[in-house]
């Protein structure tokens, strides 16, 4: 249906962009008015005017509209850099590397030689286009009337391609620089037909005195990360730029809450920089199915609407991928996490669903399930963008916030400052952060990590058909041991041992000598089902125990408990306290596919210096009674998404028998 | 909170039990007051004047209150029936067994022994008491305003009890007869505390010319299944009495809505009789929090009420609990139930949400989360209870029904005629048949089956604390294979084999000889979630390829789809098709513990008659990307519940590579 489509071209097009336009370039819009780009309506009618380029070739391009075959391809390949830049241990995996080591971008167009420039013999390019230098392109930043790029060595002149642009003013990000670097993160760019769109806007080049070997001089070319917050030094930093970090475990456990500085980052571009005392006036834009606009500053929302608050764990799509990997000795693609790429906040905000009520969507009506919106899709403004289900958003009970403080304070510049979405249950990959647009569709997000990055697919499929598979939502059941410390020996015959935990555990040996195990971790299900128990072995899953959950949602010395919101949506974490017989321990294999805990490894082996080890796990089960898969043989998908298999560690001991000193573990 | 036990008192005690008795014992209410007995206020303030019996012993037993902890066991073992009747597959399962074999009740209380009779020297029980002939209890009914009943060779007034039974007036089932059938289906009674209860009503003995053997003659002890329906022969009976029968797999493959009389029965009591003429005026109570009460006809549901229609799966919790017996090779108690306890249909009612609005009830308070009450409680005529939570009574996308159609026709007598409730995407012991009494309260109905049968605990624990295991409401992903054919060889040499739905699977072997296989099935998960994938594997789990899922929820012809409703209720069919590479089956273990399906078994070996197998298997993923556990061994719990593993089946052939004639499967 596509009845919205003079709506969306009147209501929505270049002017509203236009008059968006905020102080700064990451203020700009980026959602994209897809509709518009099949009107032959021309797109400049409000551009600026044109100081400076080759007109005819701007009026050209005024009517020369992209077949929506091919901005539909440029759409769904945005963002492919989480997709494409992990493909392979063993390639660049920052951007730092593809900064640095990328080869001069050979653009195939424009394709015509000329001869040198007679003011300098070696500038052997079109004599007849002005040479700017950086400094003059510096002016054309996302501020000025007609703003400017560099790709290559050459100049565009980009005004009256913004409003065509798919990605939406996210272009204007590289204004008055090179565009080069962000098409290193976005790179579907590097295509033909995005070369031959670029051409038609060619003004010049770059002056002869700003090259070097032919192309722009690092230090000229603006670093999309440069403003990229402080990191907390004992996050575990998976790629630099853009930042991705896990948590480490010991912080895993420590807390119900985890510190905002210590919760895990999954960033996919870099992070939009907002000042502090601006941050009232950030604008968010809600646009209903039928195109009707209504926009809110971040100051509207907080005196508008009721406040709420959700205590939630966030989980990327991607935990514990390298377990995957590890444990099926097959790839995967993707930033190799292994246990730390999840975190519990409390987040405070107001309720999705409020906001579009008072934007005039008829929530009612949706609740009844005649609505012809399906779809809630919220854009941030690096240009991420992902979507929910319209009954998600809208359930009474689904405590869909858009939040702006974490753990009681603002959120922080990682985290989405100063506006996120908060889907409670739901992968993290749909709280979309710094968030400044929701459309209210009858389909899902457009964008790759919609549309591609964060879907899931059976251990055989390798050649896959995305538009058939859903996009993870709710997320499955999920646990892992974040700390495990193996104690002394325990002789039975000393004194008698009291086991903690394990009273019924087939595992228990009275008769041999054991030694005592302590274990933490999460355990965790989406849709706001609770985890219900942690089951334990410590002999390889022969034999099974129960830990302890940990009563962090019961009110405490008067506080109220820390759990708000009508789901399970917290983590559970718990304590394992109990013992591995002797007996459990075998020798090592030759290498196995858990992760290790070395215990005693500086005790001098009584065993001929043979490791002896056995394998301790975890697995949780949820109120509707799902558990974790046994092994990750029969859900490894190439994506390596949603690697939930029972979370196995080898703990290993150089020990025979006797009370070793100095024991500890050592987590990889 | 004991705020609610002066209302409790005043409006539902014995008052209004007594005015709710009907033309026939099953229309009784079987709610239980539990806060009646903490109070010393007499009981038969309403009851109906004595014709006979030892008035100075019901005047004692009038200010005799059971202590609540007895009381609050009674209600616990109400129902035990299911649970203890199955412990081992060697016990008697069916009623006939019980009520064939069981011993005279040798009730130890009263304890005194008396002189023989004077006018039948043979009779040497208390002289002092009259003899009633059987004749004569007949005429103490349900109906009659001094229900007695028989336990043993005594006689019972029971009037003044019946208010204060924890199981409500279903004790009036055994009015007029023996009260020992149903002792023998709610064994709890079989209680030294009962007996003592029961004794301070004794009135007299059975006559000794309707004695055999000291006890009641067979013929005139009535059956409570006598009136029970009769079934579908292709049903596959697991019990008779009650009756429990699976849907055969042939049938839940053949049709998207499995036909109502081969749809699998599961009762735990006798099936009550309703007149169809009468069923318009079956009366159905609801109950709020603060004691008001409502009652309604059936007619008044279905006039007073928008009609509804959910299209919904219903599984037993203990389907393929015989797998999960034979998989882990440990016993579980219940029965034994293959892949067939669970069918899909289409059901017509009200939804429960507009008759609790209607009986009173703030459903936008409870939406908000801030209603005392937090659960559904529900009971049938045969006294069977359960309860749900709120939240889901109340979801607008929860679609939780009062049924009276199955598949556009009335309710079946087995499916709960006249009135049912339908709780989607649950375990199918909440939508309670029969259903006449709906409770709003803040605790979950105290029965049997709400308290204990269906709980689900770990694979270590067989002593269980009850209280803090949450019972089942929300189902896990399962599937099952129903239908297998094994086809003929495939030689490549003599014709390319196209395959159909494998192409990437690792099992394909181009270059060796193939056998087509077939199979059906279902998948199905709780929560509304939907199936997003059926895997197969033909060569044990080490490759796997998808099934094709039927699109059952389509419109197809110009008929709307027959899928109706917020969630996917219902469950997925799947077909595959493909082959099994010859190299893949190997020779057949001793004894596996899959479902065997015997290939050709009519075929003169070529093999020197040593079968060949191999194990093909099914899991499914929902929507939230749970998955099935690969086996049974670590999800094992003594109740055998939710035994949802891959289904392994082993197919065997004895042919080498030939092609067989007459091949056929059988599934054991």
């Amino acid at each position: 249906m596509n009845f919205r489509q003079p709506t969306c071209l009147a209501q929505r097009g270049l002017g509203l962009r236009i008059s968006q336009r905020q102080a700064r370039p990451d203020f700009f819009a980026t959602t994209i008015c897809r509709r518009a780009f099949s009107s032959s309506t021309p797109r400049t009618a409000e551009a600026g005017p044109h100081k400076r380029g080759p007109t005819s070739r701007v009026s050209a391009v005024r009517h020369s509209v992209r077949p929506r075959s091919q901005i539909a391809a440029l759409l769904a390949g945005l963002g492919l850099l989480s997709f494409t830049l992990f493909v392979s241990p063993t390639a660049p995996t920052t951007f730092d590397a593809h900064y640095a080591s990328s080869p001069p971008v050979s653009s195939p167009s424009p394709k015509s030689e000329s001869a040198p420039s007679p003011e300098n013999p070696s500038d052997s390019r079109d004599p007849d286009l002005p040479r700017f230098r950086i400094a003059e392109v510096r002016k054309h930043g996302a501020d000025s009337d007609n703003p400017w790029v560099i790709h290559g060595d050459k100049v565009y002149d980009i005004t009256d391609w913004i409003s065509a642009h798919p990605g939406g003013q996210v272009i204007l990000r590289a204004a008055g620089g090179s565009i080069d670097p962000y098409w290193n993160i976005f790179t579907i760019h590097k295509n033909q037909y995005v070369y031959d769109i670029l051409s038609q806007y060619l003004i010049g080049y770059v002056d002869q005195a700003d090259l070097i070997n032919g192309k722009p001089a690092q230090d000229q070319i603006e670093d999309p990360f440069e403003n990229d917050p402080e990191r907390h030094p004992l996050l575990i930093t998976r790629t630099a730029k853009p930042r991705n970090a896990e948590t480490p475990g010991e912080a895993l456990s420590a807390q119900f809450l985890t510190p905002n500085d210590l919760f895990y980052v999954r960033n996919h571009m870099w992070v939009p920089t907002i000042d502090d005392a601006q941050s009232n006036e950030h604008r968010l834009t809600v646009e209903l199915f039928d195109g009707t606009m209504k926009e809110y500053t971040l100051q509207d929302l907080k005196t508008k609407f009721p406040r709420h608050k959700v205590t939630a764990a966030l989980q990327c799509s991607g935990n514990r991928r390298k377990h995957m990997s590890d444990d099926s000795g097959k790839q995967t693609n993707g930033l190799p996490w292994t246990s730390g790429a999840i975190s519990n906040a409390s987040w405070e905000g107001v309720l999705l669903s409020d906001v579009l009520a008072d934007a005039g969507f008829d929530v009612s009506e949706a609740r009844s399930g005649s609505s012809e919106t399906q779809h809630v899709q919220f854009t941030g403004l690096e240009a991420y963008g992902a979507s929910i289900p319209i009954k998600k958003a809208i359930d009474p009970q689904g405590d869909v916030l858009l939040a702006y403080r974490m753990n009681d304070k603002p959120l922080p510049r990682d985290h989405g400052f100063p506006l996120r979405a908060i889907v409670p249950g739901h992968v993290a990959a749909r709280s979309v952060k710094w968030l400044n647009h929701i459309t209210l569709s009858d389909e899902e997000s457009t964008s790759q990590w919609q549309r591609k990055d964060y879907k899931c697919f059976g251990p055989n499929q390798t050649k896959v058909d995305w538009d058939t598979a859903p996009a993870i939502q709710e997320l499955p059941v999920q646990s892992a041991i974040t700390t495990l410390k193996l104690g002394n020996w325990i002789d039975p015959k000393a004194e008698p041992h009291v086991l903690k935990n394990d009273q019924e555990s087939g595992a228990r040996s009275q008769s041999s000598p054991e030694q005592e195990i302590t274990m933490t971790g999460y355990a965790f299900s989406g849709g706001g089902r609770s985890i219900i128990r942690v089951d334990v072995s410590v002999d390889g899953g022969c034999s099974w125990t129960q830990a302890h959950l940990l009563p962090d949602c019961v009110s405490k010395n008067g506080m109220p408990s820390p759990c708000q919101g009508h789901g399970a949506w917290s983590w559970k974490r718990w304590r394992f306290e109990g013992s591995v017989p002797l007996h459990t321990f075998k020798n090592r294999p030759s290498s196995g596919p858990e992760d290790t805990v070395a215990a005693a490894a500086n005790h001098r082996s009584q065993d001929n210096g043979q490791k002896r080890c056995t394998t301790v796990l975890v697995k949780a089960t949820d109120d509707a009674y799902n558990t974790q898969p046994e092994s990750h043989a029969a859900t490894w998908n190439f994506r390596g998404n949603l690697a939930t298999a029972w979370h196995r560690v080898q703990v290993c001991t150089d020990c025979s028998g006797s009370v070793p000193s100095g024991a500890h573990t050592r987590q990889k």
